[in-house]
C-alpha cells in the first residue's frame, strides 16, 4: 500500500516535465506507467532531430491523413489501393469492425473482395450506437444492386452479434437479391476438442459442414 | 513464412502517413508492429487538440528537461530536489545505473541519502565505455573529503560487477577515508530455497549474516 502511495505521488519524477510525459504515453492503449517512463527516457537519450522526427510522425498523421470515401479505411488518397484495384472482385464486400480487420483477412490471402469499415460495433456499454458506424454508407453502397454479397466478419462477441443482426436487418429491408453470409464458427484449426470451450463446440457440430474428403487447411 | 513477408511489406497499411507512424512507434523500447498500430489508431481517433498536446509534450520533454549538475537525475532545475534537500544525508552517495533505479530506492523508503546518476553501465557490447558515463563527476565529487560512504547499487549482471569494480579501484586510487560498499545480494525476501538460483543460492551462503534474532522486514 505504501509503495502504491509513492506511485500516485505527483512529484514521482523529479520534473513535471518527465511527470507530464508520462502521463501522456500512459493514456495509450494497454500502456502503464512503467512503460510509459521507459519510452519518455529513451527518447530523452535521442537526438534532437529524431525527436522532432517523432513528434512530426504523429502531427502529420493527424492532420494528413484520408479515409477512403468507399470502404472507410485509412489511405493516403481519396481512395484506397484495394478500392481503386481492378483485380478485385467489387460485388463481394467484407464488412469488418476496424482497418486492423483489413490487415488481417488480407494476410490470410484468401479473401479477393473488397471491405467496407465500419469504425466500431454497437455498443450501448460504451455509448456507441449504429449512428456513430459506417452502417448507412454501406446501406448506400448495396442499394444501386451492384453487389452480389456481403460477408460480415465481425467479432464474435455480443456487440459482434448485435451489430451482424442490425446489419442484416437494415439489408434485409431492401428487399434486393442479395446474399448475406458471416464467416464461419467452429473450432480453430489446430485446437484440441477437449480444450475448446461448450459454446464453440455446440455450435460447431450444429453448423457441420458436408465433408468430401479434402482437407480444408 | 508467408505471413511474415506481409507483415514487413512496405504497403502494409494501405498508408504511407500510418506506416511511419507505426514505424515510429515501434523505434520505442519493447514495442512491437502490433501494439504501435494500436497506439497510431487511437491517435487517430483523438481530436487534434489532443494530438497536438501529444506531439507538444514529447517535444517540450527533449527540449526543456534539465539534468541535475551534482547526481544527473533528470530535474525541472539546475538541482535536483534530492540533491537540494537539508533532511537528507549528504555524505551517502549511491551510485546507480538510472533515473528509474532512483525511483525504485526512493520507494523502498530505506535510504536517506543521495544519489549519483551514472545513466548507463560499461558494455563493450553496446560500446559503452568508462567516459560515456558520469563516472568522471563522480571521482570529483567525492576527491573534496566530504563524503563518508559510497554505496554501489548497480545491476547484479557480468557488466554491473564490471562496472562496480572499475569504479571502486578508481575510488581506491583516491586514498581517501572513505567506505565503498556493494547493496547485498542472496535470496530475495518471499523466495523458496528450492526455486532460488545456485549462484545466488551459494553465495548467500559464503556471505550469510549474523543473525540476533530480529526480522530483517
Amino acid at each position: 500500500m505504501q509503495k502504491y502511495y509513492y506511485l500516485c505521488s505527483v512529484n514521482e519524477y523529479s520534473s513535471i516535465l518527465l511527470t507530464n510525459a508520462v502521463n501522456t504515453f500512459s493514456s495509450l492503449p494497454g500502456t502503464g506507467r512503467k512503460t510509459a517512463l521507459r519510452y519518455a527516457l529513451n527518447l530523452l537519450k535521442r537526438s534532437d532531430e529524431e525527436v522532432e522526427a517523432f513528434a512530426n510522425t504523429i502531427l502529420r498523421l493527424k492532420s494528413e491523413v484520408h479515409y477512403c470515401r468507399l470502404c472507410h479505411g485509412i489511405s493516403d488518397t481519396e481512395m484506397c489501393p484495394i478500392c481503386l484495384s481492378h483485380n478485385r472482385d467489387h460485388q463481394t464486400v467484407c464488412v469488418v469492425e476496424n482497418i486492423q480487420d483489413v490487415m488481417s483477412i488480407e494476410n490470410t490471402g484468401q479473401f479477393n473482395g473488397v471491405y467496407h469499415v465500419l469504425g466500431g460495433i454497437i455498443s450501448p456499454m460504451d455509448g456507441v450506437g449504429p449512428a456513430d458506424l459506417e452502417i448507412d454508407s454501406l446501406i448506400a453502397r448495396v442499394a444501386p444492386e451492384n453487389i452480389k454479397e456481403i460477408i460480415l466478419a465481425l467479432p464474435t462477441t455480443m456487440e459482434g452479434d448485435t451489430t451482424t443482426f442490425y446489419i442484416y436487418r437494415r439489408l434485409s429491408s431492401l428487399n434486393l437479391p442479395l446474399r448475406v453470409s458471416q464467416i464461419a464458427r467452429g473450432v480453430a484449426v489446430g485446437n484440441e476438442l477437449e480444450y475448446t470451450d461448450e459454446v464453440t463446440l455446440g455450435r460447431s457440430i450444429l453448423n457441420r459442414t458436408e465433408y468430401n474428403g479434402i482437407q480444408n487447411h
